[in-house]
């Protein structure tokens, strides 16, 4: 695979996308705003790629830019990691409009902001697309693909079929919705867990080992559709017919939006790590993730 | 280890305990109502082993017994997996009441049914609780600890300590809650799971590669509360002022119980492996379960 891609905002996640698009033979152009970022890049690139185990000689199809103008020159995917500030992203998407390639695709790692907010009434509004991966791409899979009502079915297809031969997981959204799908299942899970926490029924361990020693075992191999087809034994039909108004009822008595006070802040925080542990904390957490695609992806060989 | 070990009940989950109880050492008594399952077990048992690559000569702690009053001498534990059935429960309750050793405490593997709907009046009430595996408990570890009103605290303290010996992990709720945390959890999930698939939003691949290839591999190194506590630079405070409004406004506009339609069942039936495949794929998952928890243990020893 030979392509020119922008990663514009080398943060976290545009570091870790430049290690994607360089392990797959892609040239990679980088940008950031700020100068420092700028010139401690090969330094950052160079952590970044041992934490996945890559080789670092995948580095030398990497480029750091001065300028936006000089990162966008040949590129025909642009990924975007800005903040997640409406006006920042505004102003972004009118630059990339007027400078970006003809035709390149402009994809944005967006986490929360939905295409239309900052596409809307831009020439290239039709090649803007939600590219929403998991921090950090480089060790787990799933992007989110999620157009605007403005983006062309085309560019949907040409993302999609990008990402497979990345090695990423691409899943797609047929139309926008506020959180994608990613954040809406982990909103649902915070607020219950939230609520137990609060109510003194389970303490944020306890919550936790539910989910890390149970629960999340079957999700992360195969998800929660394909797991509730193997929990009943005539399938998902069965298990629907028996257990379907249990678990709408349970459903019905979970927590929303008003799980996340204060108070449930403060307990979490009373037994949770402390913010000068998270940086340590979150380099382990992404060795894991990459030992943890490791054994998954041995699996499909065996 | 030698304790004496009731299961009654000897279906997949029975079954899968007298692996936990005998592979530490535990002399394992086993009945079951059904002179068949009975007749079968030691073969049954011996493929179960094979799942999780026990070794079969931990099966000379099991013996079969012909009755359930057989079962139970000696035993100061009695796992009982019958059907999750409210009036099959009381009845087997009576019994155990009647009949088993002074001072037993008798578990009961229910996951929908809470204890006081089965242990009121009895003699035995203070000794009867909730410990509720993740089906099959000897590849998955998690068990719910969840007391009824009458649930003698120090029996909550043993059970505790007797689930970690053995090597699960406990997780302790402090009160009686319909659908314990886990399947609360589950629920969330599944309610948003099927009203995004039922509006076409994404389709059931799109959602289980989202949790399996994103979501669910965070949560399973280390859960919910452990996953948010390092997604912002300060920690869960942070994370709750930066994120708490955005995480509470998609809660609010989460599926209920509304979402478990017949229609999202006939989706998902759709697009599952068949009935027919459920037997062979979910001894295929159990194996994958027992590989992820040798490499998740193997972790723990780097």
């Amino acid at each position: 695979m030979t392509r020119t891609i922008a990663v514009i905002g080398c943060g976290l996640i545009g570091r870790a996308w430049a290690i994607v698009f360089a392990r797959a033979g892609c040239d990679v152009r980088l940008w950031d705003p700020v100068p420092e970022v700028r010139d401690a890049l090969p330094g950052l690139l160079e952590a970044t790629a041992e934490v996945s185990r890559d080789d670092p000689a995948a580095l030398a199809h990497v480029t750091v830019c001065d300028t936006l103008q000089d990162a966008l020159v040949g590129a025909e995917w642009v990924q975007e990691n800005g903040p997640e500030r409406l006006e920042v992203k505004q102003a972004l998407y009118a630059q990339l409009d007027a400078m970006a390639e003809d035709g390149a695709i402009l994809a944005s790692s967006s986490s929360a902001l939905v295409a239309s907010r900052f596409a809307e009434g831009l020439a290239s509004r039709g090649r803007i697309i939600i590219v929403h991966p998991v921090n950090p791409p480089h060790v787990v899979p799933v992007v989110e693909l999620c157009p605007s009502p403005d983006t062309a079915p085309e560019v949907m297809d040409t993302a999609e079929a990008f990402m497979r031969e990345l090695g990423q997981v691409p899943v797609r959204l047929s139309r926008e919705i506020d959180g994608f799908v990613l954040n809406r299942l982990q909103a649902v899970v915070l607020a219950e867990a939230l609520s137990l926490i609060e109510q003194g029924i389970v303490t944020p361990q306890g919550l936790d080992d539910t989910m890390a020693h149970g629960l999340g075992r079957r999700w992360t191999l195969m998800g929660p559709i394909a797991t509730i087809n193997l929990n009943a034994a005539g399938g998902v039909t069965d298990f629907m017919t028996r257990y379907g108004s249990m678990f709408a009822r349970l459903a019905d008595s979970a927590a929303r939006g008003e799980a996340f006070t204060q108070r449930a802040a403060e307990i979490l925080a009373e037994t949770m790590p402390g913010p000068d542990e998270v940086q340590t904390a979150s380099l382990a957490r992404d060795r894991r993730l990459a030992a943890l695609a490791r054994h998954l992806a041995s699996e499909q060989e065996d």
